[in-house]
């Protein structure tokens, strides 16, 4: 195989050199500014040389060929390889900290080390975080280190085969037997296993099992409870447990998810968690006092999504704008040379607004991290009044950035052409892993909803002249207005725009739902049949808020901490998105606001200008992103910009390359050839 | 693994069941009607039944779980197998008829014989037809027999790793050796290897080699060559052969593509397929008369893809549909039941206009079927003059049908939520099938701009008072009016609104480049610049036609074929179909046509009535498009509706799951929950 080493340049493709010296910007400004400083730029690339220097050749690519099952035992023997590497690394680079064990279990540097996903994502990510933030102190003391330290590996059981974002529908039942001072655990039917849960399949022995908890018959709500699944020795499924894992599905291969039904499993009392709600030794129940403090768990989780999926998008991007830089095809002129692709205008459309997609995400996902911080020290003062702002917020911007990434990802999948459909491009696998979000932590149609219920009762009180969150503050600067504006073709008036355009939305959905009720619908088929209105005006509240903090986060007080280079390259990102935000939405915006013919012109002219103008430092920008060619781990994509050896280097890895004749030459084919059909 | 199979009930769930008992129609009116005839469905369903009673259990999924090779040689050994039994079915059934074999290897039955696909599908769909349609009588005797009994195997060789939709930039040479009468093929360089041709991997023995023909150092254009590529006997690659596959893809599992490069491979003169063009003993060329022929190939392969994709669609929404009815979720009304998910509006909003679209580009190639059938006639007398038109919309069709399918199977998808992300659900696998149209036989955008182009050529006939043909009528019953009439909500002013916008877009696309030419621009760098404009100018020419076509087939005189009842359901389709295609594409109308508020509201009124008058039908609609349950492969849109049984039964048969604990226990994960990290 050595002939296949030496396929590969060492030098970098002269069309992306070229990109790369013709820049406007200083990159690595760019992408310590990114990492949010230089010092987190440096230790970040200090853990990735570390972490991905003695891989081998075709690691991101060899599990692509294995059987599903080979691929399961594979990514094992990555995670348990790994893990105390990893551990060591922490304790070198970066002692006490948590970005290296157990973060790159599931951060970006996981995509290089894990291109399959491992089936000890939901352990780390979610088993080890209820533990610790739902048990009491002795519950925390019992499991919190085991787990931390993968003595024990858990998951998280929720979702069931019939029952999925809409919780209060679960079936699984814990009855609590006062006698005994156990739960008994049971899943009624085959509707209620469980179903989902990472590492569940082969890999977790204990699961976090939510179940509806019935004290004397009487029900008490939904709860927690730690359910061992497997002997700690043999790994077997232990008696009552019903396990397995859910068959393979589009992405995230080696996560292992599983099934889980359970016949009178029965479990102490103290593994039900109680820092909140409790269970008496007598059977006497405490409800929790602190339903809201949930809500922080869902606006921490959304935030960490759209951090996964912003970030996904621009790995798709950086992948596709380097491959177009390199490709060529199609002359302008009859007669010329094929141009690099990334010059065919519509080429440029396909890739630069993803760029600025995934950039307007992170922001704002930023921001909300700011926020978040700020609403946690409030409420550890008692002060909730945030919270439910938030909470709405934080679902519009995992629908919104979930939608467009994974609908860009895809966008940019196809903008490479034929490559792009190989395995080897890793776009269809990114694809597969940022699709899963569309669904989970609450459905998007189903989040949309409760988006515009919120609305819908933000309005009745606007129009009841009650004080509405700052949230809802254009509802007022919009309904003041008589008409919009004339359009000036500043970044201002295109927030107005979007801003007028969610508050007429709002009002709308209220209207049609407020005539429903009066003609004598209940509430709920009232909010369903306005149902596509409520779900739009919830899109565009979304979309306000992320075009807002962009326009501020780049032109506001942090800009003086950039330099006046970096701040044009951005100026020209946010105008990009701006523009594109009103053209793609024009068709609701058109309904409200009056544009010219001259306006619409003119906004064309601008989404051309601006892709021109980002055409030399489109490269760079992706540079500036700063992913490691493991985790984006795609010959389309790699820094040097070698892609036909690349193609080619992966094509020859192919399991069935190694052997010039297929075992089933002989015993099918042949016979097929001679006979006489 | 007795208990497996008793896990799904004989039984057809009640909700489906209330379903079909309650629409409006005769679903078997619909499926003959759907299928051109009661005979024609008749046929049909003694075919499904004979090829697919006979197939194992798990047949549909368990080569998901195979490795990559295993697979493949699976997939040889499915084809090997059913090759003698569907030509002695074609005898039995249909005696001269090749809807069976070799149909059944590329028709819709082919999805659930091979539903990954198989290597030998590019041998019969391309290579057998090219050399009986471009070959001479000699070359035609000599390989097309052998070819059709898969005597021989051949494949397609076009694309070239670096050189795509621009066929005239493939570098493969082919120099006519006149001493030796023979041709000397060469691949000059990695970025020639030929790449995609299916089943050149390991399955084809010969491929149809398209090169650039040299004679005397002379360029004489691009021409076919077959190649024998394997020893007949052992299957060993040849001398000078470099051949292998291209690796694993996002879909198309078995289809075994493979690259080639050639090193002084010489093949006999009479291996150049001339029927067209020529090249004599002593090397003179005679260029091909008839370039216009291609034209219908083109045409021909087109129609070919939206049948496909359209089907593929319709098998997703088939899916989709029959889910939403089974899977019940979050309550309308706060305390009473989850009711079936169809009666929530927005999820209906994700599957009607699925429907719709999809029977919209089935209707609409069936119509260019009848124009392609009437200009090959005419092409037999000699007269050329329809076929730009119908090159031009059979481009226009292929791009927004794999455009919107596309999109559309991936909706579908995500609204059946989580469970659409099981492989077994076969809705990716659709989604993998169907979007390798986006980019083979002519990139979307590529032939956007070609479509384009030929619009600005158009309206410049037009705008000198040339006469334009028919498929440019509209441009001058549209410049005809002062201002667009008043909205009157009929289905006449839609396609009317469509027209005008389109004759508006390609008069801005027409104005913008010519003032570019003005400026000093090449038609070429114009065109470039203007390339976004031109695309869209090339959608809405698209989708005026198949709006125009579906409401002239469903209203038209053909209407008086079928009962009253079929109609009224087939109207409320149309009416979904145009309303929703009106509202997607607000954001260009509204720049031409002025609707009022109130206006706009009926639209949105339109729209969730015509949702709410499909509901009772969706099932059945669904069921008369009369797709096989083999072919829909999946456990979530079976006509027995037991979905939750089938989930449950397909992961049971997971590899993994035949073993309680995996290998790799013992050896990697015992030892990391042992140790202390």
């Amino acid at each position: 195989m050595s002939h296949i080493k030496n396929l590969i340049p060492t030098t970098v493709n002269p069309d992306l050199q070229k990109e790369r010296s013709s820049a406007s910007f200083d990159v690595n400004e760019f992408a310590a500014w990114w990492q949010g400083g230089a010092d987190k730029l440096e230790l970040k690339r200090k853990i990735e040389l570390a972490i991905f220097s003695d891989l081998e050749d075709g690691y991101g690519i060899n599990h692509e060929y294995m059987s599903h099952e080979d691929l399961y035992n594979s990514t094992v023997k990555k995670v348990a390889e790994a893990a105390p590497k990893l551990k060591a690394l922490q304790e070198k680079l970066n002692p006490g900290g948590k970005d290296i064990w157990p973060g790159c279990l599931f951060r970006v540097q996981s995509h290089g080390l894990f291109p399959a996903n491992h089936p000890l994502a939901t352990h780390i990510t979610m088993f080890v975080d209820v533990v610790k933030g739902q048990g009491t102190p002795e519950q925390v003391e019992k499991w919190g280190t085991l787990a931390e330290n993968c003595n024990i590996i858990g998951t998280y059981a929720q979702t069931e085969l019939a029952h999925g974002t809409n919780v209060r529908g679960i079936e699984t039942r814990a009855d609590y037997d006062p006698r005994a001072g156990e739960f008994v655990l049971n899943t009624p039917n085959l509707k209620a296993y469980k179903w989902w849960p990472g590492g569940m399949g082969h890999t977790a022995n204990h699961a976090m099992v939510v179940a509806q908890l019935y004290i004397s018959g009487k029900h008490k709500g939904v709860q927690m409870f730690i359910v061992p699944l497997r002997d700690p020795e043999t790994h077997m499924p232990l008696p009552g447990i019903d396990i397995g894992e859910v068959g393979k599905k589009l992405g995230m291969a080696a996560v292992n998810q599983g099934f889980l039904g359970l016949k009178n499993v029965r479990i102490p009392r103290t593994n039900m968690l109680m820092k909140y709600a409790k269970v008496e030794r007598d059977g006497t129940f405490i409800a929790s006092p602190a339903s809201r403090v949930n809500y922080l768990t869902m606006v921490y989780t959304r935030c960490l999504i759209v951090n996964l999926n912003s970030s996904l998008l621009l790995q798709a991007a950086t992948i596709a704008t380097r491959y177009s830089a390199v490709r060529r095809q199609s002359p302008i002129e009859p007669d010329e040379a094929e141009p690099q692709i990334i010059d065919h205008v519509t080429q440029r459309l396909k890739l630069f607004p993803e760029i600025a997609t995934g950039m307007a995400y992170d922001i704002a996902a930023k921001h909300m991290w700011e926020l978040y911080d700020q609403t946690v020290l409030d409420a550890n003062n008692g002060k909730f009044d945030r919270l439910p702002d938030m909470h709405i917020m934080s679902c519009a911007l995992k629908v919104l950035c979930t939608t467009d990434s994974c609908a860009g990802i895809e966008r940019l999948r196809l903008s490479t052409g034929g490559h792009g459909y190989h395995i080897a491009a890793n776009l269809s696998n990114i694809y597969g892993n940022a699709v899963a979000a569309y669904t989970y932590e609450g459905e998007n149609t189903v989040l949309l909803l409760q988006i515009g219920r919120a609305l819908v009762k933000a309005w009745n009180s606007f129009k009841q002249g009650q004080r509405v969150s700052s949230a809802y503050g254009y509802f007022e600067s919009s309904m003041r207005l008589k008409e919009f504006p004339k359009w000036n073709n500043s970044w201002q008036i295109i927030i107005q725009a979007l801003q007028y355009t969610a508050a007429h939305k709002t009002r709308i959905a209220f209207e049609n739902m407020s005539e429903r009720i009066a003609a004598g619908q209940s509430q709920g088929v009232a909010a369903n049949n306005t149902g596509i209105e409520l779900t739009r005006a919830a899109e565009f509240h979304g979309r306000q808020f992320v075009c807002e903090t962009f326009l501020n986060q780049i032109t506001g007080p942090n800009a003086q901490n950039r330099s006046p280079a970096l701040n044009k390259v951005l100026e020209n990102v946010l105008e990009l998105f701006l523009v594109q935000t009103v053209l793609n939405n024009l068709g609701e915006i058109l309904r409200f606001v009056n544009l010219t013919d001259a306006d619409l012109r003119s906004l064309q002219k601008r989404l051309e200008v601006s892709l021109e103008k980002l055409r030399p430092d489109a490269v760079a920008i992706c540079d500036g992103f700063d992913y490691h060619d493991r985790v984006l781990n795609s010959v389309l994509g790699s820094y040097d910009g070698n892609v036909y050896p690349r193609i080619f280097d992966a094509a020859k890895r192919s399991t069935m390359n190694q052997r010039p004749v297929q075992k089933s030459f002989e015993t099918y084919l042949k016979p097929l050839m001679k006979a006489s059909l």
